[in-house]
């Protein structure tokens, strides 16, 4: 058995509380085996963690990481114009190879910022599948569907890519990538194919993911068509079970935040997307107190503009009070479980707890820094202070990702030129 | 004549325009000497800028530099409950070594995310001084006034500081720093010792900077007592010249915004502090519309929790879209200016634009990291992705206050020290 040590750290309990430890893991297994001040062996290899924060690794609930190659691409634009205009026309111009390009250029910032696991909705998934495998990563990827513009047998066949890609990548790379079906909203995908679709979901055993209530200008075409509100619809059409997540939530109603909660479909909050995109502020402290199960999302990059979820931590806390008028609401003790479990749970990837017997996924951020000094509050600066940059390491299931700064799966510089090369190419061809 | 070559960067230009140039700093008179491709000479020294790209130094409109002592020491309350049962008691230990070791930090913290240029108001400001002077910024700075718990001769004497203060500190470390007579706010300060002191700063001939329409709460008592909106009230009691800024103006009508525009009278946006103490969304957008003069600024560490502009610029994009309901509001182009020469004009410092002839103050960022690639819009990633960590050198007054993330001025690991230090025992006293 390999084993890693993690030493004379603080570490992140599942409560949010944090205190010193060691910490040693099983590299074999993937697995924590000790928390403690004694552990009962020295780890064949030595992380040094002495002013250092131990968490675990981050997670992030809602992404589309080839966008990487769009980032900064169109900005200050609303979500509609923006997709129209820019997005869809440079999405319908990607390669297999551009998708993998861009999808590489996303693991490696999620890397170099802490974050281990996420959930993913895009295209050409089994490139974005070899990539997670290759980078160390755990994922729940999906094929993200959308028929409003297709012909009935093309809409169809979308469709059923997007369940095929769900039952055949599922438990790819020892298990680390899952998948689930993703019908991309419930305005884009037409009402047949979820009655005959959502059901094959159910047959492959993998959850439904989708955008939902992301703008007003989404809500009322569903109220005028169905007669009901969008989160009422998506029961209807047996789309909120307690596997299921939705990202965005930001325009829910009392009633739809009841039947979240009753249901325990998962809802990943993805503020910096709904700043930029002026969409709104999603009720996050009134779903908390409803007992609605919240995750944490980056969105893709293109409305981000990056992939930390630290930045979308601190967007969280700040929004969060904003929305509910109120500096205590979404506290630093929240945010400090939106990174890690609470999403992790939201999203069904065992991970985001820093215990004996969990996955080994970590990250370890350096405290040496003018801006996490003093340290009155380690949590605080969890939520307000740190940025990617003071992520030292990067553990996933057991395997060092990122070891002081350096990332050891994928080679920094060729994924940055691949990514730069792709992206330059892709948007000559949109604009041709 | 000692030069300065910054070489091979891409460099932003008061238009929100990037283009490729070498630039050379004449180091004695702290002053650009040419711009573009066909330097006349080598520098005696040559910052290699590859691959980076070449801003003004950032200007910190509002902050409370010493503050940092009390970064995450008491996060989610609201401003008043904040103020009152953790900030004031801790204020009130305060030493005059504290603020030095206080400032000293949050100095440091701003070279490292490239600001060469703030307005602060505090107390003890001898010692923010002198930490400036050492430290190789350029400052506004000024003694803050409250009045509401003293007795006459005690807050006659308050203000007197503020006004002696900015008398003998203008001109400082070779005129890096300028002063402003600062009452805390129009609802901290009694109307008959703005009557009394702000003539006196008029002889002075120092500007006026305080708090106004930071929360609605501060509006109504105003409103109430005056008969007047804050800043009609301002008007009258002589605060609202062209050199004069508020920070804050969240909650502004359209009234005390037609003033502010004919007045000149500039605004400092806080947009984290406003959302962290949940005070409100100011309308940014509106108010460049409508001619007012906008700047950004940080506020205090222990409302934020940081002082890197970066964070303050994404802030401010991210809450004018939310604000204006509007995602083309507050554009990146807009936010580059508020980086750099909007918040110059705002507190009425010389410096924020890369021009022959302007100050030589100077932010190089590496553009070599994967959340800064691809490259489609540098605009694009100053406001939406590059963060403190991605500065590479800073340079302020012709001086390399950072060198490859090395600070020039101060000793960091001793800085950091002194801080916690005096953090800690300052939390022992305050508490005791």
């Amino acid at each position: 058995m390999a084993t890693l040590a993690i030493t004379d750290g603080r570490v992140l309990l599942p409560d949010a509380t944090v205190t010193r430890a060691d910490v040693l893991i099983d590299q074999d297994a993937g697995e924590i085996l000790e928390v403690g001040d004694d552990l009962s062996g020295a780890g064949d290899e030595t992380l040094d963690a002495a002013n250092a924060l131990v968490t675990p690794g981050f997670v992030n609930g809602h992404c589309h990481v080839a966008m990487t190659l769009l980032r900064g691409y169109a900005d200050d634009k609303t979500l509609d114009a923006w997709l129209q205009e820019d997005i869809w026309p440079a999405e319908a111009e990607l390669t297999p190879e551009d998708v993998h390009a861009g999808a590489e250029l996303g693991l490696l910032e999620m890397i170099k910022s802490g974050t281990t696991a996420f959930a993913d909705m895009y295209f050409e998934v089994p490139e974005i599948a070899d990539a997670v495998e290759t980078a160390g990563l755990r994922a729940r990827l999906g094929h993200g569907v959308v028929t409003v513009a297709a012909d009935d047998e093309a809409a169809r066949e979308d469709a059923q890519t997007s369940i095929d890609v769900a039952r055949d990548l599922d438990g790819m790379a020892d298990g680390r990538i899952s998948t689930a079906f993703m019908p991309h909203s419930l305005t884009t995908v037409g009402e047949e194919y979820l009655d005959e679709f959502v059901p094959k979901a159910r047959e492959a055993g993998v959850p439904v993911h989708y955008h939902a209530n992301e703008t007003a200008d989404e809500v009322a075409p569903i109220v005028e068509e169905h007669g009901m509100r969008p989160l009422a619809y998506a029961a209807e059409k047996g789309m909120l079970e307690s596997e299921d997540f939705v990202a965005h939530g930001v325009h829910v109603d009392e009633s739809e935040i009841s039947l979240l909660a009753e249901a325990g479909t998962s809802v990943i909050h993805c503020p910096a997307s709904n700043m930029k995109l002026a969409s709104g502020m999603a009720p996050v402290q009134r779903m908390l107190d409803a007992g609605v199960s919240v995750g944490l999302g980056t969105d893709g990059a293109a409305s981000n503009n990056d992939l930390s979820l630290l930045d979308e931590a601190r967007d969280a806390a700040m929004i969060g009070k904003l929305a509910a008028e109120d500096a205590s609401a979404v506290s630093a003790e929240s945010v400090s479980e939106l990174l890690t479990h609470a999403t992790a749970d939201a999203i069904g990837i065992d991970t985001g707890r820093l215990e004996v017997g969990a996955p080994a996924d970590l990250a370890v951020i350096d405290l040496e820094k003018p801006h996490l000094t003093p340290a009155h509050d380690l949590v605080s600066h969890l939520a307000y202070a740190v940025a990617a940059a003071d992520v030292r390491h990067t553990i996933c299931d057991g395997q060092v990702l990122m070891r002081d700064r350096e990332v050891t799966t994928l080679d920094e510089d060729a994924v940055r030129e691949r990514a730069h090369e792709h992206a330059t190419a892709l948007i000559d061809r949109a604009e041709a």
